[in-house]
Protein backbone atom coordinates (compact mmCIF):
# COMPACT_ATOMS: atom_id res chain seq x y z
CA UNK A 1 0.00 0.00 0.00
CA UNK A 2 1.30 3.71 -0.55
CA UNK A 3 2.17 6.15 1.60
CA UNK A 4 -0.57 8.32 2.69
CA UNK A 5 -0.88 11.12 0.45
CA UNK A 6 -3.30 14.18 -0.59
CA UNK A 7 -4.42 15.55 3.40
CA UNK A 8 -5.92 18.83 3.10
CA UNK A 9 -5.47 19.32 6.92
CA UNK A 10 -3.75 16.97 9.20
CA UNK A 11 -2.11 16.76 12.54
CA UNK A 12 1.48 18.79 13.31
CA UNK A 13 2.37 16.82 16.31
CA UNK A 14 5.54 18.59 15.49
CA UNK A 15 3.70 22.12 16.90
CA UNK A 16 5.61 23.43 20.13
CA UNK A 17 1.78 24.56 21.26
CA UNK A 18 0.13 21.42 21.11
CA UNK A 19 2.35 19.32 23.84
CA UNK A 20 4.26 19.83 27.25
CA UNK A 21 7.27 18.70 28.30
CA UNK A 22 6.84 17.33 32.27
CA UNK A 23 9.31 15.55 34.51
CA UNK A 24 8.18 12.56 36.93
CA UNK A 25 9.41 9.32 38.41
CA UNK A 26 9.42 5.90 36.61
CA UNK A 27 8.64 2.34 38.16
CA UNK A 28 12.23 2.61 39.61
CA UNK A 29 11.61 5.65 41.14
CA UNK A 30 14.20 7.15 38.21
CA UNK A 31 13.56 10.71 37.45
CA UNK A 32 12.15 10.60 33.69
CA UNK A 33 10.83 13.58 31.10
CA UNK A 34 8.14 13.00 29.30
CA UNK A 35 5.72 14.49 26.60
CA UNK A 36 1.87 15.32 27.47
CA UNK A 37 -1.16 16.98 25.28
CA UNK A 38 -2.45 20.12 26.22
CA UNK A 39 -5.57 21.05 26.70
CA UNK A 40 -6.88 24.77 27.11
CA UNK A 41 -10.14 26.10 28.10
CA UNK A 42 -11.75 28.00 24.90
CA UNK A 43 -15.53 29.88 25.36
CA UNK A 44 -17.83 29.86 22.66
CA UNK A 45 -19.87 33.06 22.09
CA UNK A 46 -22.78 33.34 19.46
CA UNK A 47 -23.61 36.55 18.47
CA UNK A 48 -24.26 37.79 21.69
CA UNK A 49 -24.33 35.22 23.90
CA UNK A 50 -22.00 32.89 26.12
CA UNK A 51 -22.42 29.24 25.27
CA UNK A 52 -20.12 26.91 26.50
CA UNK A 53 -16.36 26.47 27.45
CA UNK A 54 -14.48 23.86 25.96
CA UNK A 55 -11.25 21.96 26.85
CA UNK A 56 -9.37 21.97 23.44
CA UNK A 57 -6.14 21.42 22.06
CA UNK A 58 -6.75 24.99 20.62
CA UNK A 59 -5.15 23.91 17.22
CA UNK A 60 -8.41 25.41 15.53
CA UNK A 61 -10.49 27.47 17.38
CA UNK A 62 -12.65 28.81 14.63
CA UNK A 63 -13.71 25.45 13.04
CA UNK A 64 -14.34 24.38 16.75
CA UNK A 65 -16.92 27.05 17.59
CA UNK A 66 -18.56 27.00 14.15
CA UNK A 67 -18.56 22.97 14.32
CA UNK A 68 -19.84 23.03 17.81
CA UNK A 69 -22.88 25.30 17.64
CA UNK A 70 -23.68 23.36 13.99
CA UNK A 71 -23.65 20.48 16.18
CA UNK A 72 -25.55 21.42 19.07
CA UNK A 73 -28.17 23.05 15.89
CA UNK A 74 -27.52 26.32 17.04
CA UNK A 75 -26.35 27.45 14.12
CA UNK A 76 -28.52 26.40 11.03
CA UNK A 77 -26.75 25.25 7.69
CA UNK A 78 -28.23 27.98 5.87
CA UNK A 79 -27.58 30.38 8.05
CA UNK A 80 -24.97 32.96 6.83
CA UNK A 81 -21.74 33.65 8.97
CA UNK A 82 -20.89 37.25 8.77
CA UNK A 83 -17.82 36.88 10.77
CA UNK A 84 -15.76 34.26 13.36
CA UNK A 85 -13.15 36.78 15.96
CA UNK A 86 -10.95 34.55 17.82
CA UNK A 87 -9.21 36.39 20.48
CA UNK A 88 -6.11 34.48 21.73
CA UNK A 89 -5.59 36.53 24.98
CA UNK A 90 -9.20 36.04 26.39
CA UNK A 91 -9.48 32.40 25.23
CA UNK A 92 -12.76 33.48 23.33
CA UNK A 93 -14.26 32.80 19.93
CA UNK A 94 -17.03 34.50 18.77
CA UNK A 95 -19.37 33.50 16.11
CA UNK A 96 -21.15 36.17 14.33
CA UNK A 97 -24.70 35.47 12.43
CA UNK A 98 -26.48 37.33 10.13
CA UNK A 99 -29.71 35.83 11.85
CA UNK A 100 -30.75 36.99 15.45
CA UNK A 101 -30.54 34.06 17.73
CA UNK A 102 -31.50 33.27 21.53
CA UNK A 103 -30.42 30.63 22.85
CA UNK A 104 -31.63 31.29 26.70
CA UNK A 105 -34.14 28.80 27.05
CA UNK A 106 -32.31 25.89 25.32
CA UNK A 107 -29.36 26.07 27.32
CA UNK A 108 -31.42 25.31 30.01
CA UNK A 109 -32.19 21.67 29.02
CA UNK A 110 -29.19 19.86 28.01
CA UNK A 111 -29.14 15.89 27.92
CA UNK A 112 -25.86 14.73 29.15
CA UNK A 113 -24.44 11.57 26.49
CA UNK A 114 -22.45 8.78 27.21
CA UNK A 115 -18.97 7.86 26.40
CA UNK A 116 -16.05 9.25 25.26
CA UNK A 117 -17.70 10.89 22.48
CA UNK A 118 -19.47 12.88 25.62
CA UNK A 119 -20.62 16.01 25.05
CA UNK A 120 -23.37 18.22 25.56
CA UNK A 121 -26.09 17.34 23.47
CA UNK A 122 -29.84 19.18 23.38
CA UNK A 123 -32.87 17.25 23.62
CA UNK A 124 -33.76 18.14 20.06
CA UNK A 125 -30.52 16.67 18.43
CA UNK A 126 -32.68 13.52 18.39
CA UNK A 127 -35.64 14.97 16.48
CA UNK A 128 -33.48 16.63 14.07
CA UNK A 129 -32.47 12.91 12.58
CA UNK A 130 -35.64 12.17 11.89
CA UNK A 131 -35.55 14.76 8.36
CA UNK A 132 -32.11 13.79 7.75
CA UNK A 133 -31.72 11.42 4.16
CA UNK A 134 -28.63 9.70 3.73
CA UNK A 135 -27.92 8.82 0.24
CA UNK A 136 -26.89 5.49 -0.93
CA UNK A 137 -23.39 6.05 -1.02
CA UNK A 138 -21.08 3.18 -2.10
CA UNK A 139 -18.41 1.66 0.52
CA UNK A 140 -15.99 -0.30 -1.12
CA UNK A 141 -14.37 -2.77 0.98
CA UNK A 142 -10.81 -2.08 -0.50
CA UNK A 143 -11.49 1.39 0.46
CA UNK A 144 -11.89 0.77 3.91
CA UNK A 145 -8.22 -1.24 4.33
CA UNK A 146 -6.51 1.39 2.46
CA UNK A 147 -7.77 4.47 4.55
CA UNK A 148 -7.07 2.35 8.05
CA UNK A 149 -3.84 2.33 6.60
CA UNK A 150 -3.18 5.72 5.81
CA UNK A 151 -4.22 7.27 9.14
CA UNK A 152 -2.11 4.61 10.98
CA UNK A 153 0.76 5.61 9.16
CA UNK A 154 0.07 9.14 9.51
CA UNK A 155 2.39 11.25 12.31
CA UNK A 156 0.20 12.42 14.85
CA UNK A 157 -0.32 13.65 18.54
CA UNK A 158 -1.50 10.48 18.94
CA UNK A 159 1.73 8.67 18.30
CA UNK A 160 3.81 11.32 20.01
CA UNK A 161 1.83 11.94 22.95
CA UNK A 162 -1.13 10.02 23.42
CA UNK A 163 -4.35 10.61 25.56
CA UNK A 164 -6.13 12.01 22.57
CA UNK A 165 -9.20 10.90 20.08
CA UNK A 166 -8.67 11.36 16.43
CA UNK A 167 -11.41 11.70 13.29
CA UNK A 168 -11.13 11.60 9.64
CA UNK A 169 -13.00 12.65 6.93
CA UNK A 170 -12.73 10.31 4.00
CA UNK A 171 -13.82 10.49 0.20
CA UNK A 172 -13.82 6.48 -1.42
CA UNK A 173 -9.96 5.50 -0.60
CA UNK A 174 -8.61 9.18 0.45
CA UNK A 175 -8.18 10.77 3.86
CA UNK A 176 -8.96 14.46 3.38
CA UNK A 177 -9.33 16.17 7.04
CA UNK A 178 -7.45 14.45 10.25
CA UNK A 179 -8.20 16.25 13.43
CA UNK A 180 -7.44 15.76 17.17
CA UNK A 181 -8.20 16.60 19.85
CA UNK A 182 -8.21 15.92 23.77
CA UNK A 183 -12.29 14.79 23.84
CA UNK A 184 -13.29 13.38 21.02
CA UNK A 185 -16.56 15.62 20.57
CA UNK A 186 -14.15 18.25 19.47
CA UNK A 187 -12.23 16.43 17.16
CA UNK A 188 -15.66 16.04 15.39
CA UNK A 189 -16.69 19.51 15.34
CA UNK A 190 -13.68 20.82 13.71
CA UNK A 191 -14.28 18.49 11.35
CA UNK A 192 -17.53 19.89 10.93
CA UNK A 193 -16.80 23.60 11.04
CA UNK A 194 -14.43 22.71 8.56
CA UNK A 195 -16.71 21.31 5.84
CA UNK A 196 -19.53 24.01 6.84
CA UNK A 197 -16.55 27.01 5.91
CA UNK A 198 -15.46 25.50 2.49
CA UNK A 199 -18.85 24.10 1.62
CA UNK A 200 -17.79 20.70 1.72
CA UNK A 201 -20.60 17.91 0.58
CA UNK A 202 -21.22 15.38 2.80
CA UNK A 203 -23.09 13.16 0.76
CA UNK A 204 -19.83 11.30 -0.41
CA UNK A 205 -17.78 11.18 2.49
CA UNK A 206 -16.87 8.88 5.22
CA UNK A 207 -16.04 9.39 8.33
CA UNK A 208 -13.31 7.53 10.39
CA UNK A 209 -12.72 7.78 14.60
CA UNK A 210 -10.74 6.05 16.82
CA UNK A 211 -13.63 5.85 19.52
CA UNK A 212 -16.41 4.26 20.46
CA UNK A 213 -19.92 3.92 18.24
CA UNK A 214 -22.25 5.08 20.90
CA UNK A 215 -25.44 7.13 20.32
CA UNK A 216 -23.52 10.62 20.64
CA UNK A 217 -21.21 10.05 17.82
CA UNK A 218 -24.06 8.22 15.22
CA UNK A 219 -26.24 11.45 16.03
CA UNK A 220 -23.28 13.39 14.78
CA UNK A 221 -22.37 11.85 12.15
CA UNK A 222 -26.02 12.06 11.03
CA UNK A 223 -26.42 15.58 11.70
CA UNK A 224 -23.55 15.91 9.52
CA UNK A 225 -25.09 14.51 6.57
CA UNK A 226 -22.28 11.42 6.56
CA UNK A 227 -23.68 8.26 4.91
CA UNK A 228 -20.70 5.97 6.17
CA UNK A 229 -18.72 5.79 10.06
CA UNK A 230 -16.26 3.45 10.86
CA UNK A 231 -14.51 2.76 14.02
CA UNK A 232 -11.34 0.83 15.17
CA UNK A 233 -13.35 0.29 18.64
CA UNK A 234 -16.35 -0.86 19.60
CA UNK A 235 -20.74 -0.31 19.63
CA UNK A 236 -22.90 0.17 22.10
CA UNK A 237 -26.58 -1.02 21.46
CA UNK A 238 -28.25 2.20 21.34
CA UNK A 239 -25.85 3.81 18.53
CA UNK A 240 -26.55 0.45 16.38
CA UNK A 241 -30.23 1.20 16.95
CA UNK A 242 -30.17 4.54 16.29
CA UNK A 243 -28.24 3.76 13.22
CA UNK A 244 -30.36 1.64 11.51
CA UNK A 245 -33.34 3.95 12.38
CA UNK A 246 -31.22 6.48 10.49
CA UNK A 247 -29.76 4.37 7.29
CA UNK A 248 -26.12 4.86 8.14
CA UNK A 249 -23.71 2.55 7.76
CA UNK A 250 -21.81 1.28 10.70
CA UNK A 251 -18.86 -0.19 11.15
CA UNK A 252 -16.76 -1.09 14.39
CA UNK A 253 -14.09 -3.30 15.78
CA UNK A 254 -12.20 -2.03 12.04
CA UNK A 255 -8.81 -3.30 12.45
CA UNK A 256 -6.48 -5.43 10.26
CA UNK A 257 -8.20 -7.62 8.35
CA UNK A 258 -10.99 -7.87 10.49
CA UNK A 259 -14.19 -5.69 10.71
CA UNK A 260 -17.92 -5.92 12.05
CA UNK A 261 -20.61 -4.11 10.36
CA UNK A 262 -24.15 -4.02 12.54
CA UNK A 263 -26.01 -1.24 10.16
CA UNK A 264 -26.83 0.04 6.85
CA UNK A 265 -24.78 -3.01 5.16
CA UNK A 266 -26.68 -2.58 1.76
CA UNK A 267 -23.78 0.32 1.06
CA UNK A 268 -20.99 -2.57 1.42
CA UNK A 269 -19.32 -3.91 -1.74
CA UNK A 270 -16.84 -6.84 -0.71
CA UNK A 271 -14.29 -6.09 -3.29
CA UNK A 272 -11.12 -6.62 -1.15
CA UNK A 273 -9.65 -9.68 -2.04
CA UNK A 274 -8.67 -10.50 1.90
CA UNK A 275 -5.25 -12.47 1.38
CA UNK A 276 -3.95 -9.60 0.72
CA UNK A 277 -4.41 -7.48 3.57
CA UNK A 278 -1.97 -7.11 6.01
CA UNK A 279 -3.08 -8.18 9.93
CA UNK A 280 -1.87 -4.49 12.01
CA UNK A 281 1.31 -4.43 13.29
CA UNK A 282 2.16 -5.10 16.57
CA UNK A 283 3.58 -2.28 17.33
CA UNK A 284 0.35 -0.13 15.99
CA UNK A 285 -1.77 -2.09 18.48
CA UNK A 286 0.79 -1.75 21.24
CA UNK A 287 0.58 2.06 20.82
CA UNK A 288 -3.24 1.95 20.61
CA UNK A 289 -3.59 -0.33 24.13
CA UNK A 290 -1.15 2.45 25.55
CA UNK A 291 -3.05 5.46 24.82
CA UNK A 292 -6.51 5.41 24.35
CA UNK A 293 -8.49 3.27 26.20
CA UNK B 1 -0.24 -13.65 42.63
CA UNK B 2 -3.88 -14.24 43.95
CA UNK B 3 -7.10 -14.74 42.57
CA UNK B 4 -9.24 -11.45 42.80
CA UNK B 5 -11.13 -11.52 46.52
CA UNK B 6 -12.92 -9.43 48.28
CA UNK B 7 -15.20 -6.75 46.42
CA UNK B 8 -17.96 -5.62 48.22
CA UNK B 9 -19.39 -4.58 44.50
CA UNK B 10 -18.27 -5.54 41.35
CA UNK B 11 -19.43 -5.97 37.71
CA UNK B 12 -22.07 -9.21 36.61
CA UNK B 13 -21.14 -9.12 32.95
CA UNK B 14 -23.64 -12.03 32.97
CA UNK B 15 -26.43 -10.01 33.65
CA UNK B 16 -28.76 -9.97 30.60
CA UNK B 17 -30.10 -6.22 30.90
CA UNK B 18 -26.32 -5.06 30.06
CA UNK B 19 -25.63 -6.67 27.20
CA UNK B 20 -27.45 -7.45 23.45
CA UNK B 21 -27.00 -9.40 21.17
CA UNK B 22 -27.02 -7.84 17.24
CA UNK B 23 -26.64 -9.40 14.14
CA UNK B 24 -24.43 -8.31 11.26
CA UNK B 25 -22.13 -8.83 9.07
CA UNK B 26 -18.20 -9.71 9.11
CA UNK B 27 -15.18 -8.48 6.55
CA UNK B 28 -15.98 -11.60 4.22
CA UNK B 29 -19.62 -10.22 4.25
CA UNK B 30 -21.06 -13.09 6.11
CA UNK B 31 -23.53 -13.27 9.12
CA UNK B 32 -22.32 -12.90 12.31
CA UNK B 33 -24.07 -12.45 15.85
CA UNK B 34 -21.78 -10.54 18.71
CA UNK B 35 -22.63 -8.65 22.34
CA UNK B 36 -23.24 -5.05 22.39
CA UNK B 37 -23.15 -2.76 25.46
CA UNK B 38 -26.54 -1.54 26.64
CA UNK B 39 -26.94 2.24 27.03
CA UNK B 40 -30.06 3.67 28.61
CA UNK B 41 -31.05 7.18 29.44
CA UNK B 42 -31.69 8.15 32.81
CA UNK B 43 -33.39 11.84 34.06
CA UNK B 44 -31.94 12.75 37.12
CA UNK B 45 -33.89 15.47 39.59
CA UNK B 46 -32.79 16.97 42.20
CA UNK B 47 -36.35 17.57 44.40
CA UNK B 48 -38.62 18.80 42.56
CA UNK B 49 -35.98 19.81 39.63
CA UNK B 50 -35.31 18.56 36.68
CA UNK B 51 -31.22 18.38 36.50
CA UNK B 52 -29.73 16.12 33.54
CA UNK B 53 -30.25 13.29 31.25
CA UNK B 54 -27.57 10.80 31.16
CA UNK B 55 -27.40 8.08 28.91
CA UNK B 56 -26.29 4.73 31.30
CA UNK B 57 -25.74 1.19 31.49
CA UNK B 58 -28.37 1.99 34.54
CA UNK B 59 -27.63 -0.84 36.77
CA UNK B 60 -27.38 1.99 39.83
CA UNK B 61 -29.17 4.52 38.95
CA UNK B 62 -29.70 5.33 42.78
CA UNK B 63 -26.03 5.99 43.27
CA UNK B 64 -25.05 6.94 39.93
CA UNK B 65 -27.56 10.46 40.52
CA UNK B 66 -26.24 11.15 44.07
CA UNK B 67 -22.37 10.84 42.66
CA UNK B 68 -23.65 13.03 40.03
CA UNK B 69 -25.18 15.52 41.72
CA UNK B 70 -21.78 15.71 44.42
CA UNK B 71 -19.21 15.70 41.89
CA UNK B 72 -21.38 18.70 40.66
CA UNK B 73 -21.45 20.37 44.05
CA UNK B 74 -25.58 20.44 43.81
CA UNK B 75 -25.70 17.90 46.76
CA UNK B 76 -22.99 18.78 49.70
CA UNK B 77 -21.36 16.34 51.55
CA UNK B 78 -23.22 17.40 54.39
CA UNK B 79 -26.71 17.30 52.80
CA UNK B 80 -29.29 14.91 54.57
CA UNK B 81 -30.53 12.61 52.02
CA UNK B 82 -34.33 12.32 53.01
CA UNK B 83 -35.00 9.48 50.20
CA UNK B 84 -33.80 8.47 46.44
CA UNK B 85 -36.65 7.46 44.28
CA UNK B 86 -36.15 5.60 40.90
CA UNK B 87 -38.92 4.96 38.51
CA UNK B 88 -37.79 2.01 36.33
CA UNK B 89 -40.86 3.06 34.19
CA UNK B 90 -40.39 6.34 33.68
CA UNK B 91 -36.24 6.32 33.58
CA UNK B 92 -35.76 8.67 36.29
CA UNK B 93 -34.63 9.35 40.15
CA UNK B 94 -35.19 11.89 42.25
CA UNK B 95 -32.95 12.20 44.72
CA UNK B 96 -34.77 14.32 48.13
CA UNK B 97 -32.72 16.88 50.13
CA UNK B 98 -33.77 18.17 53.94
CA UNK B 99 -32.02 21.36 52.49
CA UNK B 100 -34.31 23.37 49.93
CA UNK B 101 -32.28 23.17 46.52
CA UNK B 102 -32.49 25.73 43.46
CA UNK B 103 -30.16 25.20 40.99
CA UNK B 104 -31.58 27.31 38.18
CA UNK B 105 -29.02 30.06 38.25
CA UNK B 106 -26.42 27.18 38.07
CA UNK B 107 -27.42 25.41 34.89
CA UNK B 108 -26.81 28.23 32.38
CA UNK B 109 -23.48 28.47 33.41
CA UNK B 110 -21.90 25.01 32.24
CA UNK B 111 -17.98 24.29 31.67
CA UNK B 112 -17.35 21.39 29.22
CA UNK B 113 -14.31 19.67 30.00
CA UNK B 114 -12.06 17.35 27.67
CA UNK B 115 -11.78 13.74 27.27
CA UNK B 116 -13.19 10.25 27.69
CA UNK B 117 -14.21 11.56 31.44
CA UNK B 118 -16.20 13.94 29.31
CA UNK B 119 -19.20 15.20 31.52
CA UNK B 120 -20.85 18.61 32.38
CA UNK B 121 -18.89 20.52 34.80
CA UNK B 122 -19.72 23.65 36.52
CA UNK B 123 -17.74 26.41 36.89
CA UNK B 124 -17.18 26.53 40.70
CA UNK B 125 -15.85 22.84 40.65
CA UNK B 126 -12.57 24.63 40.35
CA UNK B 127 -13.12 26.66 43.14
CA UNK B 128 -13.36 23.86 45.60
CA UNK B 129 -10.54 22.62 44.70
CA UNK B 130 -8.68 24.89 46.70
CA UNK B 131 -10.42 23.99 49.92
CA UNK B 132 -9.29 20.52 49.66
CA UNK B 133 -6.47 18.98 51.89
CA UNK B 134 -5.22 15.46 50.53
CA UNK B 135 -3.71 13.16 53.36
CA UNK B 136 -0.56 12.43 52.97
CA UNK B 137 -1.49 8.24 52.78
CA UNK B 138 0.97 6.36 51.19
CA UNK B 139 1.29 4.20 47.81
CA UNK B 140 3.10 1.11 47.93
CA UNK B 141 4.32 -0.07 44.57
CA UNK B 142 3.40 -3.74 45.71
CA UNK B 143 -0.21 -2.50 46.37
CA UNK B 144 -0.22 -1.34 42.78
CA UNK B 145 1.23 -3.84 40.85
CA UNK B 146 -1.09 -6.43 43.21
CA UNK B 147 -4.48 -3.93 42.12
CA UNK B 148 -3.78 -3.98 38.77
CA UNK B 149 -3.58 -7.70 38.56
CA UNK B 150 -6.78 -8.17 40.27
CA UNK B 151 -9.30 -5.62 38.46
CA UNK B 152 -7.26 -6.90 35.04
CA UNK B 153 -8.34 -10.77 35.71
CA UNK B 154 -11.70 -9.75 37.29
CA UNK B 155 -14.78 -10.70 35.04
CA UNK B 156 -15.94 -7.36 33.70
CA UNK B 157 -18.24 -6.06 30.90
CA UNK B 158 -15.45 -4.72 29.46
CA UNK B 159 -14.03 -8.05 28.82
CA UNK B 160 -17.20 -9.11 27.35
CA UNK B 161 -18.91 -6.57 24.69
CA UNK B 162 -16.52 -3.59 25.31
CA UNK B 163 -17.31 -0.12 24.62
CA UNK B 164 -17.21 0.68 28.37
CA UNK B 165 -15.10 2.40 30.93
CA UNK B 166 -14.29 1.45 34.56
CA UNK B 167 -13.55 2.85 37.62
CA UNK B 168 -12.44 0.95 40.93
CA UNK B 169 -12.03 2.58 44.02
CA UNK B 170 -8.74 0.36 45.93
CA UNK B 171 -7.55 0.78 49.74
CA UNK B 172 -3.84 -0.85 50.34
CA UNK B 173 -3.70 -3.58 47.90
CA UNK B 174 -7.30 -4.84 48.11
CA UNK B 175 -9.98 -3.33 45.40
CA UNK B 176 -13.18 -2.56 46.88
CA UNK B 177 -16.06 -1.32 44.14
CA UNK B 178 -15.39 -1.83 40.83
CA UNK B 179 -17.78 0.04 38.56
CA UNK B 180 -18.34 0.21 34.77
CA UNK B 181 -20.16 2.46 32.37
CA UNK B 182 -20.14 3.75 28.83
CA UNK B 183 -19.57 6.62 29.96
CA UNK B 184 -15.86 7.17 32.48
CA UNK B 185 -18.08 10.15 34.31
CA UNK B 186 -20.84 7.73 34.95
CA UNK B 187 -18.56 5.05 36.52
CA UNK B 188 -17.22 7.90 38.55
CA UNK B 189 -19.98 9.02 39.93
CA UNK B 190 -21.60 5.62 40.90
CA UNK B 191 -18.42 5.12 42.77
CA UNK B 192 -18.90 8.67 44.73
CA UNK B 193 -22.50 7.77 45.38
CA UNK B 194 -21.97 4.76 46.53
CA UNK B 195 -18.97 5.89 49.13
CA UNK B 196 -21.69 9.07 50.30
CA UNK B 197 -24.75 6.42 50.71
CA UNK B 198 -21.98 3.91 52.91
CA UNK B 199 -20.46 6.75 54.61
CA UNK B 200 -16.91 5.59 53.12
CA UNK B 201 -13.71 7.97 54.05
CA UNK B 202 -11.80 8.90 51.06
CA UNK B 203 -8.30 9.59 52.96
CA UNK B 204 -7.24 6.26 53.06
CA UNK B 205 -8.03 5.13 49.19
CA UNK B 206 -6.90 4.96 45.74
CA UNK B 207 -8.89 5.38 42.58
CA UNK B 208 -8.26 3.07 39.57
CA UNK B 209 -9.47 3.98 35.80
CA UNK B 210 -9.35 2.98 32.40
CA UNK B 211 -9.50 6.85 30.93
CA UNK B 212 -7.11 9.04 30.86
CA UNK B 213 -6.14 11.42 33.07
CA UNK B 214 -7.66 15.07 31.78
CA UNK B 215 -8.14 17.66 33.90
CA UNK B 216 -12.08 16.74 34.91
CA UNK B 217 -10.67 13.20 35.95
CA UNK B 218 -8.27 15.00 38.43
CA UNK B 219 -10.76 17.87 39.45
CA UNK B 220 -13.17 15.01 40.34
CA UNK B 221 -10.59 12.38 42.45
CA UNK B 222 -9.72 15.66 44.16
CA UNK B 223 -13.52 16.78 44.98
CA UNK B 224 -14.00 13.04 46.25
CA UNK B 225 -10.98 13.15 48.54
CA UNK B 226 -9.07 10.52 47.57
CA UNK B 227 -5.50 11.27 47.17
CA UNK B 228 -4.05 8.55 44.75
CA UNK B 229 -5.19 8.22 40.90
CA UNK B 230 -4.09 5.47 38.72
CA UNK B 231 -4.59 4.93 35.28
CA UNK B 232 -3.64 2.53 32.25
CA UNK B 233 -3.73 5.60 29.91
CA UNK B 234 -1.71 8.58 29.46
CA UNK B 235 -2.08 12.20 31.02
CA UNK B 236 -3.05 15.63 29.56
CA UNK B 237 -0.88 18.84 30.32
CA UNK B 238 -3.38 20.61 32.67
CA UNK B 239 -4.20 17.36 34.34
CA UNK B 240 -1.08 16.95 35.74
CA UNK B 241 -0.86 20.57 36.60
CA UNK B 242 -4.31 20.40 38.76
CA UNK B 243 -2.64 17.70 40.44
CA UNK B 244 0.28 19.25 41.13
CA UNK B 245 -1.92 22.25 42.53
CA UNK B 246 -3.88 19.72 44.94
CA UNK B 247 -0.96 18.20 45.96
CA UNK B 248 -2.91 14.03 44.16
CA UNK B 249 -0.48 11.22 43.62
CA UNK B 250 -0.80 10.82 39.43
CA UNK B 251 0.12 7.83 37.77
CA UNK B 252 -0.53 6.90 34.08
CA UNK B 253 0.38 4.35 31.65
CA UNK B 254 0.75 1.75 34.63
CA UNK B 255 0.67 -1.49 32.53
CA UNK B 256 2.93 -4.46 33.03
CA UNK B 257 6.20 -3.23 34.99
CA UNK B 258 5.81 0.56 34.01
CA UNK B 259 4.50 3.31 35.03
CA UNK B 260 4.86 7.17 35.18
CA UNK B 261 4.32 9.35 37.90
CA UNK B 262 3.89 12.98 37.16
CA UNK B 263 2.62 14.11 40.46
CA UNK B 264 2.34 13.79 44.33
CA UNK B 265 5.66 11.36 44.20
CA UNK B 266 6.19 11.76 47.52
CA UNK B 267 3.75 9.58 48.67
CA UNK B 268 4.87 6.32 46.70
CA UNK B 269 6.88 3.78 47.99
CA UNK B 270 9.05 1.68 45.95
CA UNK B 271 8.83 -1.53 48.02
CA UNK B 272 8.27 -3.95 45.01
CA UNK B 273 11.27 -6.22 43.55
CA UNK B 274 10.42 -5.24 39.89
CA UNK B 275 11.85 -8.66 39.03
CA UNK B 276 9.06 -10.44 40.60
CA UNK B 277 6.49 -8.64 38.23
CA UNK B 278 4.66 -10.05 35.20
CA UNK B 279 5.06 -8.27 31.82
CA UNK B 280 1.16 -7.58 31.06
CA UNK B 281 -0.26 -10.74 29.08
CA UNK B 282 -0.13 -10.25 24.98
CA UNK B 283 -4.14 -11.14 25.44
CA UNK B 284 -4.86 -8.48 28.00
CA UNK B 285 -3.59 -5.76 25.92
CA UNK B 286 -5.11 -7.01 22.51
CA UNK B 287 -8.63 -6.98 24.28
CA UNK B 288 -7.76 -3.28 25.76
CA UNK B 289 -6.07 -2.13 22.27
CA UNK B 290 -9.80 -3.92 20.82
CA UNK B 291 -12.29 -2.06 23.13
CA UNK B 292 -11.18 1.01 24.58
CA UNK B 293 -9.48 3.46 21.87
Amino acid sequence: MSKPTGYILKPNPADPRLTERVSGLDQSGGKIETAVTVERALTIFLNSQEIVTAMTINDYPEYLAIGYLLNQHMLLPDDVVTGVDYDEELSLVVVRTKRKTNYEKKLKKKVQTSGCAQGTVFGDLMEALEDVKLPDTQLRTSWLYKLAHDINTTPSLYLEAGAIHGCVLAQEDKPLVYMEDVGRHNAVDKIAGWMFKEKVSPADKIFYTTGRLTSEMVIKTVRMGIPILISRSGFTAWGVELARKANLTLIGRARGKRFVALAGEHRIVFDQDLAFVEEESAKHRRKAAMHDE
